[in-house]
């Protein structure tokens, strides 16, 4: 057992999900391998269900269900992919979904979560406002609360990414990035069991740098007014993943949006791929650190391609 | 025989190609599916080496050559991907090339010809100066001329793509992008031989509708300003390419500029990839014509995925 999580639940976890996930697929690119000066495996969840990994652990979550905890339904609140994770997961699955969601979300994140069928429940764009919007819909009804990351069979599902690549592939190092950790959590019992001898890598926005703080630190730091354009890594580690990265981790590396930028650019260039800048971000600390990671085999987390292309059509 | 070409011969360089070229993946996707209320198969060119299908017929054209014409060279006229394609297959099988450019062909256009190890010349963006400039220098020059697209060979090529395609899914239609027609021609040749049964459409911008007017007249139109978001559909049909597509082709579907940008939007939003304007195209004539295409298997050539993404990133 490691930090109480057993092979066999990952394993389990893997299983489960085989028939309602996609495989994504494992991209390489000579022109980045030159530059990077390493030999680079990313793994693409962009292609995954709902366009990121977090197809994997809200199914997983939905799947560990009682049937009668099922019958119940379940919430969670969210401004971005878990949401829609969690409404698709729970069609597939016809249990019944709320989703609590800034007034201010875009409009098209909210036509997609309404579009898998789940109930949408505006609250005010704050922390508070949407914990309190929880409170009371938990007061009237029985659903389980399905939080974003800090969950172990959310974690489970996560793990299921890193699993596949290392069943493919045998890698010196793994990098995945981090915002609430619940990716990073996954991956890094992945490698844990699966490939002991890898390092993980953790990668975050240095404007959104409180995870490298509270390992730093050994306690949780909040993320305070973070500010970059990696927006799917401004949350802050929870109690149930800041224990798997505190104990499990090589180390967090940090980049700021430049570099994140010109590691999307490349793989939007020369991969012929989208992903949004919280994905990019391993690419850019593998660029940043080219000692570190010279002519060694890194697996990278691509965690999605969700990006408002308005820039370009509009 | 089929105007020419065997069976044989288009076989022979799916097997003399594999080895330098990728064999790229066939993407679905569901949401796509059911906007278009057909089952479309996308064949990721953009995937494939230099970024787009030119690689295929670049590639098989030198393969074709004698050793004596190698040890002489090539060159060839071209300011978009066929320039990269042929220069990138040149060095790989230690040829000299040579690429004649128009001078305000992109920067990053000119690096990468020159960043595969071809000689530039640089012409005005003319076609008079381009056909001056080539006729220069095959005055002092032994070198074979490979034309990016009127070209039994280059044509030969580009056919491998649709080959593959019939080898993996049995279709009731393929449409792929027209604009000199070495890709049309190569992918109608396919299916004639592969999958007969299946209908053959050509994808035409509206504002460069010359080969559409050439089949419907039966003569040769010249391209005279075009003006489409689709900059690798500007040129005519050539007299290699204009007796295929004349005796093959099912029919040639026309569509505005609005149309490849709302596809072209829908491919990266959806499939996550990044497919440039005249790959598009090939969905907006499904979209544009949904009785036409309805409860159908249709193929589609993503012929490339070189945009310039300075809107983006800049």
């Amino acid at each position: 057992m490691i930090l109480g999580y057993s092979k066999n639940e990952l394993l389990g976890a893997k299983q489960k999900l085989e028939k309602y996930i996609h495989r994504t697929p494992v991209l390489q690119s000579r022109l980045i391998n030159e530059v990077a000066g390493a030999q680079l495996f990313f793994k693409c969840e962009n292609f995954q269900k709902v366009g990121a990994f977090k197809m994997r652990g809200a199914m997983h979550k939905l799947l560990c269900l009682s049937e009668k905890e099922k019958s119940f339904g379940v919430v969670t609140h969210s401004s971005g992919n878990f949401g829609q994770a969690l409404a698709l997961s729970a069609q597939l699955l016809n249990i019944s979904a709320t989703v609590i969601m800034p007034s201010n979300a875009p409009q098209v994140k909210k036509d997609a979560v309404a579009g898998y069928g789940a109930h949408i429940i505006e609250c005010s764009p704050s922390i508070e406002a949407r914990e309190e919007s929880l409170r009371l819909f938990l007061l009237s009804h029985q659903a389980t609360f399905c939080h974003p990351y800090n969950d172990e069979n959310v974690i489970l599902g996560n793990s299921t990414a890193a699993q596949e690549l290392f069943e493919d592939y045998k890698l010196d190092d793994i990098i995945a990035p981090v915002g609430g950790g619940g990716l990073m959590s996954g991956t890094a019992l992945a490698a844990k069991y699966f490939s002991p001898q890898t390092n993980i890598y953790g990668a975050e926005p240095i404007a959104a740098n409180d995870a490298y703080k509270s390992l730093r630190d050994a306690k949780i730091y909040p993320s305070i007014s973070p500010n970059t354009i990696a927006d799917g890594l401004l949350t802050a580690l929870g109690n149930k993943t800041y224990p798997v990265l505190k104990e499990l981790l090589t180390e967090i590396l940090l980049v700021n949006d430049e570099d994140i930028l010109k590691s999307m650019k490349l793989i939007w260039e020369r991969m012929k791929i989208i992903v949004e800048p919280s994905a990019a971000i391993s690419l850019a600390v593998v660029l940043k650190n080219p000692k570190k990671f010279e002519n060694r085999k890194v697996g990278l987390i691509l965690s999605g391609g969700n990006v408002d292309l308005k820039k370009y059509f509009d």
